[in-house]
């Protein structure tokens, strides 16, 4: 008994070493939780850090850049979706494979995000373009600042129907501009300097956005008369309806030089007013978007793109403009966007001129393979042109082929980098051969059509 | 006993057993330790290198933007802190709801680090200034690059008085400028390319700082005659105490063209002295800050805060500038800053001419939400101005209110950004109507007074 | 027993109160586990998610900037590797404290990098270069944008050959430039608009690079002639050396207006060939490494740095141009970089002009300590240049001391940043005082030699 007590204790012994050992283990896991929680501690500091100051600032920015060959082997300087007559009114056409510019948008934001849910968003953007393919482009340099502003938001202060407003000063394009990428036109691109609230919540169907926007007209030195133009908007934003007003008045316009291309009277005020429907998909069926409306305008608002940047207006310029365009997937490996866009004005900036303009795009593009897509544009523009003085009529054609890569062509039109190769063709009417909407005596015009035009180009936005 | 042997046996094996089961969980919590510590290993170096990275870039910057309207619904081009005959002097008042420009700074640093304490900081900063309130400012951009240096130091072979030093070489703007915020001047602004170190430690309580600077006056092309000044300067900082000595000298200065704003004879070396008291608290009593001090300067050296910049300066030109400032709480949501600013100077660019003038600021914000306070600001400018041809003495006043919106009103007058409205009145006495210090003839002069401005604004630094 | 029994049930109880204490333990030990687990999941994403974000976006630059005074106490204007005569020509001399400029490169790239190893790079380049010491430098700004492209890589559609390639558009520098740094003279400049492939593999040992390139000569405005340059290359590296062929055509440039710069007929054909070989080691010994190589070119291509840049070169210029350059150390504390590079040119852009120069440099580095070296560096140029109208022949010397900080000596010649001082001397022979290649009347020329340049400076690259 005592030695099977004894192997007992031995075994227990045994045993128990073995719990000892468990006992040991256990401490010596609970020091590596230890260390594990305190390396944890730090590297949550870290890493949190890390997150802070990254997102603390961001880079956005636009770019496309590329080279134009004509089938003279000669740059096709000129060419681009405002190529036509009408691109002096806005007019714009198809854009793929035209555009001759290296334009490039750098933007730059300083976030703050605090605790209590508060925020500030700084943000500077630095644009350039130029069309020279050289590389020092010092002398070509357009370099310059289109945007200062800030943003604050998730206000303690705000509640009620500013629960969620959030209010901005400085100089910036409005957030509510939208375009047709197709054509390279916003349907509203109103901006300059100012200030505003957006967000202000009625009810829970409606939203609406206040804003004032100063804008100058003429050149700004000490000697010569300065016009400004001030811009109150308001956009209502109702289930998927947009209904935007504008009113805009410039004192002393009426006061500028008259000059060729603006000989009657200028207007000192303007309306202008955008009716919009955003549907969420291809017009009432299949995936994508689709997007229609109407602006119309008055005096200085008869420009309906550049909401209030056309000092050379007449007191009784009249425009209306309709749009419509959508993107969506017809087939497995296709895609399709239609736009349409056409402007009916008069008495722009001389009594009596009057002008017709209305473009058709469509852009389709084939998905080849995961990083390959053939993509094919043709567009068409309608003009029936009368600036008072001289007058044509007559239509634009283009045609495009541009095979492209991408990081995923599932990613749809709107997916970038893009590195694409095009083939254009594009002609018009002889009647709009050397006519030009402005009155200046060497303004630019059309030109001769009939012209091949070969791309190598890169597009980006981020 | 056999029996209660098999069933302290059983026991023990169930027991055991449990302990067993502790062993296989003992041996599942390792490995799930184990796993934890490689996947922290990885972690914290995706952290650190994530930290990293984040840090060798930093964005830093100041903006300020904003829509001026005055009582004619007109631009209020013109108006700014040095809007006086006694800007052209240096003669700041109150800028607060005034400012027209759009000016924008933008500085990007690369950093390294190394284990060793030595460090390296890259920066370069790239600044631009438009009145225009519009958003494409090519033909009226500024857009310039201002600083472009590089600075080392915790550097091993650096030991003794040097331990703690820099230096640095390249185009900057001083580390030790200071200046008085609320009326946008400095009290020492000097800048240029040159090289120097800092924080060389004599004593405990005494630091100094040494650089030479370059600055060019003149137009720089091979055709006309190049004058480089060439300062040296020191620092010295005894406790609270600062005292600046600058000496100069820009061989060939008096060899330059005589011009309308210059008409007598140039220097060609310069003396300049500043003593300051930066206090840490406002006044010897109550939170804040307040700084006290005193410049002179003698010939090119006769340009008290932009120190070398003027190159039109005659041989005996003298000036004593005296300034006074402090920021302070004075109840639970009230912040007062008064400020003082006087020169008086004389022979600056034409024999006999004798300037005066002396500023009084004071800016008031009281806290009313946590995101919203109310900004006061009274100033008021005394100028006794002769140019040796015309004389001009009177008074300025500007009054202004301004509702402003930030992230946390307790942050003080120095948390941004701001998003302001201001309404201001300004107006001055008669007889400095049309009065201007220059002896150009087409120089820009004070207008009449009289004035209300309106002001939309954001401003923020980071 | 009993009593044995029961001390041993008791010693047992103890101890398996020891085993359910540790079960307790084991409780609370998986506890926190399963707490750490939580916690490093999300720091995990936290810091994944940092990561990306930090290295989607890269800031690189380049800069130098810094202070010259001459032996007059005036700004060495007009020095710099291509000040000798021959500098028009692509004739640099060593760099090391001559340069007078102002010149910095801001770089930000955005990269994606997907799950499927494909990624994509977007670069813009931003870059200045001003002489003014001043620091507002609107008036003399050169700020433009020399770069705006973007590439794809790991493209899943692409395979055999193609597997490692890369493809780009938009304006760029050829990512195969190389350079001598110390001359400040890149071997090749290849830099435009167009796009290409890089990395094509066509066998273990041979890689080969494609791309199209345009350029624009003279003027760009829809008034004058504009003649583009497409220039289409191709570039073949196996094992160790590097073949570069170069074809180009600009149409129309025969009728160009001729200058007094470039009096008879222009080329519209050009060719280039670079045969180099890149040397992994110093001449075959030693570590660092060297280059050599020769140039030749015709027409167009006679131009044969920045190639296809120049557009004044006659249809039977001719070109050739050698280099070799290594960089070694030897000796603990000592490193050399020895170069050289000669070209002969002749009916460039005037029948029967002729012109040889050649520079030899040497640049020598002696570490003192962690942080400082001294940096010498000799050059020497022959030149004997005939434009056709005026002939001069002759020598340019330069000695340079700089003594040199940064961070660390032992990183070797191309580690930055640096913050340096330096003192030369250079002069020439007094027959090319006042010659000029360019038959241009208001040229700048060499001016008179025998002058000592100071200079505190700045240098980084990241």
């Amino acid at each position: 008994m005592k030695k099977s007590l004894l192997s007992l204790a031995v075994s227990f012994a045994v045993t128990c070493s073995g719990a000892a050992l468990a006992q040991g283990d256990t401490a010596s896991l609970e020091q590596r939780i230890a260390d594990l929680e305190k390396r944890l501690e730090k590297t949550e500091q870290v890493a949190v850090d890390a997150e802070k100051q990254a997102s603390a600032f961001e880079f956005h920015g636009y770019a496309r850049s590329g080279l134009l060959i004509n089938d003279d082997l000669n740059g096709a300087s000129g060419t681009g979706p405002y190529m036509t007559a009408a691109g002096a009114l806005g007019g714009a056409v198809g854009r793929l494979g035209i555009e001759d510019d290296n334009y490039v948008e750098v933007i730059l934001d300083h976030n703050i995000s605090q605790d209590d849910g508060s925020w500030s968003k700084y943000r500077v953007m630095i644009a350039d373009s130029t069309e020279t393919n050289n590389e020092w482009t010092a002398d070509d340099s357009k370099l310059n600042v289109r945007q200062i502003f800030a943003e604050l938001g998730g206000l303690d202060s705000f509640d009620g129907a500013l629960a969620y407003a959030s209010i901005w000063a400085g100089k910036r394009f409005d957030r509510d501009n939208f375009d047709i990428h197709f054509m390279d036109t916003d349907i509203v691109f109103l901006s300059g300097t100012g200030a505003g609230i957006y967000d202000v919540q009625f009810s829970e169907d409606w939203q609406s956005n206040f804003s004032i926007y100063g804008r100058d007209f003429g050149t700004i030195d000490s000697s010569s008369l300065e016009v400004e133009n001030y811009i109150v908007t308001m956009n209502n934003y109702i289930g998927q309806w947009q209904l935007m007003l504008n009113a805009m008045t410039a004192a002393d316009n009426e006061d500028r030089d008259q000059t060729a291309s603006s000989p009657t009277k200028r207007a000192e005020n303007g309306y202008h007013a955008l009716l919009a429907y955003h549907g969420n998909n291809f017009y009432g069926g299949g995936e994508g978007f689709s997007k229609t409306g109407i602006l119309v305008g008055q005096g200085l608002g008869a420009e309906l793109k550049g909401i209030g940047s056309n000092g050379n207006l007449n007191e009784d310029a009249q425009a209306v403009r309709l749009f419509s365009y959508g993107v969506t997937r017809f087939a497995d490996n296709w895609r399709i966007a239609p736009a349409f866009l056409g402007e009916f004005s008069k008495d722009r900036v001389k009594d009596g001129d009057e002008f017709l303009w209305a473009t058709a795009n469509v852009r389709l593009a084939q998905e080849l393979t995961k990083n390959f897509e053939m993509v094919y544009e043709g567009s068409y523009q309608y003009m029936d042109l009368d600036n008072g003085t001289e007058q044509a009529d007559g239509s634009f054609y283009k045609a495009t082929i541009a095979p492209t890569f991408k990081l995923d062509t599932s990613g749809g039109f709107f997916q970038r980098p893009e590195i694409r190769f095009a083939a254009s063709y594009v002609d018009w009417s002889e009647d709009l051969n050397n006519y030009s909407v402005s009155l200046d005596n060497d303004a630019s015009t059309m030109g001769e059509g009939g012209e091949m035009i070969f791309a190598l180009q890169m597009e980006t936005w981020f």
